[in-house]
């Protein structure tokens, strides 16, 4: 039996020298190579083929190489086949680095500053305490956890927001729709980590930037489409947002004449805050196997109900 | 008896109205007005007045609103006066912000990432994991080691420096002379942390820059005399270097016309990484008056011979 990866080919020959040394009795194809197809038991994928299942007979676990899986089209993967989402502690690192960089970035008005610099201006800005400057993280899951766990270690006032109830340690989470408003009315600088959904879809619009204090600023490192860019740009314009770091947009690439791209309150990567990295995703999906193969839950596993 | 405050006005008020409600047996004066001068006994000063002890014939002890003493002229000070650093959680805090800011920055090539914003382009970077960024800061001081503890929890390969041998907790720290040419060689990042000194003024030039391996980037948040700015530029422009983050130079402030503010691989602040923060640093004086009154040793007091 095979585990068979279909995603990037330069990161595939990683997991495939990885998994030689590793666990040697396993048998990793590179897609569009995959042996006998009735041997594949696990998939390892961003897009798993058409017809999946007609693809590979035996096919017992589907696995997303992302966080998330908003990529794949669920109502085509027939409902008996587990899909786990990657849960990768070097995705997390990843993910941290970039968001604490975004924070202390906007807290400090490095945006500003940079400004100043291009124009030759030498002018110290007035800067917020962290202990004064709330940061709201939207989806506490994996991420959004260990986001908010290292702002803490900063003195950040953090706080989270999920769409079920979380509990976590020294930070307060509050829940459902009820409790947004109020979460967002103490917010100085807003993350979204939440899934791409059709609920969050279009989620970070005028609507919800005119809930923020005025001033406040807004990081997305979850899903371009969640975000309405036009929306961004007018609340940028009128003073009711400060400053935004965004490293995913809809669409990606953004087209080379849009106007995000030389706002001067808004940083913007081309959706590299973080990755999943082959060392220690490996690690995960050998455990994930382990797990499925004694019957165990899997990490990760997706609730087709809610969509992640 | 009273202590006379001498730096930034509007921050004197600040202290004046914190000691009310903290030690309202205590009078604060701002100067230039400063009561009967027989009875000052502290001075709390960026620059003390010429002839300290002709204006404050009972003056015991003068303490820096700064974390360094080097803009104050040692020989003109009696040696008999104890003269006192800045040693303030608020001021470490927002160092260890603007450090891992930087660094965070740094590692991530987030200068290249803001050029091409600029220009349009859509293009992920390479990028190095923390755990094989070597981060090397220089001056292992109060606020050197509380970056080094924080940039540790980030993962990255943390090593310091410093001129005589200090022990830290999970972070090697090499020390003297005969040990800077073998930690510069394995340095990715540095951060200069160091004292002013006739040892450190100039420090940062082509000979260190050419010790740290090819493309390694530096920090600088101590004194802007310590580095060399037109050795950086040629540094960066032949590619030894890959990058900086300058908040000192010298002068300050940098002429308009400098080449040092439009140079793509450097950022630049005005002097801001870190200040005093009137609330924490009052307690730190406040205890520092009491260690004296008790005879202890003071927090932070220099060491004429060494300069710091």
């Amino acid at each position: 039996m095979s585990i068979v990866y279909k995603a990037d080919p330069v990161r595939g020959k990683r997991w495939q020298a990885l998994l030689a040394g590793k666990a040697p009795e396993r048998r990793l194809h590179l897609w569009p190579e995959y042996g006998d197809p009735a041997a594949v038991r696990y998939l390892v994928a961003w897009q798993p083929p058409e017809h999946v299942m007609a693809c590979f007979p035996n096919l017992q676990v589907l696995f997303s190489t992302g966080a998330g899986v908003d990529q794949l089209d669920l109502d085509r993967i027939p409902a008996e086949l587990p899909v786990v989402r990657m849960i990768d502690p070097g995705l997390t690192q990843g993910m941290v680095e970039y968001v604490v960089l975004a924070v202390l970035a906007l807290q400090r008005d490095m945006p500003a500053y940079l400004s100043q610099q291009r124009a030759g201006v030498w002018q110290p800005l007035a800067q917020r305490p962290a202990a004064r400057t709330r940061v709201g993280v939207m989806g506490v899951g994996e991420l959004g956890r260990s986001v908010l766990e290292r702002l803490a270690c900063f003195g950040f006032a953090c706080e989270g927001w999920n769409r079920s109830p979380k509990q976590m340690d020294g930070v307060p989470v509050s829940s459902g729709d009820q409790a947004l408003d109020a979460f967002l009315a103490r917010t100085d600088i807003l993350i979204c980590l939440l899934p791409l959904t059709p609920a969050t879809r279009g989620l970070l619009n005028t609507t919800l930037f005119d809930q923020l204090p005025r001033g406040a600023a807004v990081v997305n490192v979850a899903r371009g489409p969640q975000l309405v860019i036009d929306d961004l740009l007018a609340a940028l314009d009128r003073g009711q947002l400060g400053g935004a770091v965004l490293d995913v947009v809809d669409p990606e690439p953004l087209p080379a004449d849009h106007p995000l791209w030389t706002h001067p309150r808004v940083w913007l990567t081309p959706h590299v805050a973080s990755a999943t990295q082959p060392e220690t995703a490996l690690d995960a999906l050998l455990a994930n196997i382990e797990r499925f193969e004694h019957g165990e839950p899997m990490q990760g596993e997706v609730d087709r109900s809610r969509g992640y």
